[in-house]
């Protein structure tokens, strides 16, 4: 499998990124048999930021950061772009503006998510948030299944998605979700001038506890035999639904 | 990667199949260095088929029908659903029936073609149709992609794509294609009780043969950066705007 991801390697390279550019991080590798100093060390260098550590065998990291590099048995792998945190958006937001933030639970699939950074893109949406964990990051494959437009669009991260959530719904974001059993169909959507719809992983959809902070459970129509459409899809519906609206 | 298809192989077996189950193959390989009369005695065979015919070199064949498999020089990909013939399909419409036919033009990715295939059986479409050339055949990556839905809505296979086209349109279907300068926007579109959509390839788009036999040509909005939408977006937006419209 071709990797199209940009990762650098070695201690102190990694230390310095983290201190200068945080919000370009997607994950840091550790190998899986690492000293406690080192993982220490990582530790506390990440510790205000919203990095991902992960331990890994020391064959992934030899193939990360190719044959014969010293990386030390640290490895980062880089964003193409630059997260914004949950508060550096809301606080950039007019008073009166219309906000469509698309918020992503816990997708694994970079198809699946640069699919629906593209048709996010289309409809006009505000923002795209997600979390640091459980959640595939802005990758190599991410971009590319975007077309290229994942710089055209702010792409929040959280440390904590559930914290984020409810800090956008304080500040008046209507949360939409979709489920089998929703009442309302998505058609008759009224969205509120700040709307937040989420799109959960493919399989398991949202989690519970993202559920019930909806202010809203809407149900696409489908046949009996259908259990569920592609996460990308079901984006798109929302997504034009709500453009549709405006 | 992990080929997840259904060969057969040698002449005999092959003969057989065609003779037997024409709609069940996908695609003939032979081997790029057959003997014209190989050749010859496997176009006398399909000749009355919509199967086609495909050279490829020995290390494909090989891998195809597995170690040591005798082959012959010739291996058949199976379909693991069975194609309508384009008339088959119409002659078992009621005259006043309503119907949504999906015709995919020219489409070569399996993960597409797959995901549009799920979102059409949960719409409630009638039927898809496909060409022999050009286009991808529901193999297991198909059938992987579209949650096994691919058998549960009737698939049409024309050996001449264009020709089926018109004998649908002389069959009082309406036409409707996407494009990026449609004068009508999709919301506003209003279906026929026969209607058909057209779904372009990835890139490409419809082919100007097809777009030419439109009866309409439709436009989704988008913000000016984005070029196009995923070829499955665009036929998950058609295919709920029709039931929307039902």
């Amino acid at each position: 499998m071709k990797d199209d991801n940009v990762y650098i390697y070695g201690k102190n390279p990694i230390f310095e990124y983290i201190k200068k550019k945080p919000h370009r991080i997607n994950k840091i590798f550790i190998k899986d048999d690492a000293s406690s100093t080192l993982f220490k060390e990582l530790k506390f260098h990440i510790s205000e930021t919203n990095i991902q550590l992960s331990t890994v065998p020391l064959s992934k990291l030899n193939r990360m950061a190719g044959r014969d590099a010293l990386h030390q048995g640290v490895v980062a792998e880089i964003s193409p772009v630059t997260y914004l945190l949950p508060t550096e958006w809301l606080d950039g937001l007019a008073d009166d503006s219309h906000e469509l933030l698309v918020i992503i639970d816990s997708m694994q699939d970079p198809h699946n998510f640069g699919a629906i950074i593209r048709t996010a893109v289309a409809a006009g949406a505000s923002a795209i948030l997600i979390g640091s964990r459980d959640q595939v990051q802005v990758n190599g494959t991410v971009i590319k299944t975007s077309s290229g437009l994942a710089e055209d669009i702010p792409i929040i991260r959280a440390q904590n998605l559930n914290q984020a959530i409810r800090l956008y719904k304080d500040a008046g974001f209507e949360l939409t979700g979709t489920v089998m059993s929703g009442s309302v169909q998505f058609t008759d959507w009224q969205p509120a001038n700040r709307s937040a719809i989420i799109i959960g992983s493919e399989g398991h959809g949202m989690r519970k506890s993202v559920e019930t902070m909806c202010d809203a459970l809407l149900s696409i129509p489908m046949v009996a035999s259908v259990e569920s459409l592609n996460a990308s899809v079901t984006a798109a519906l929302m997504l034009y639904e709500w453009r549709r609206k405006q």
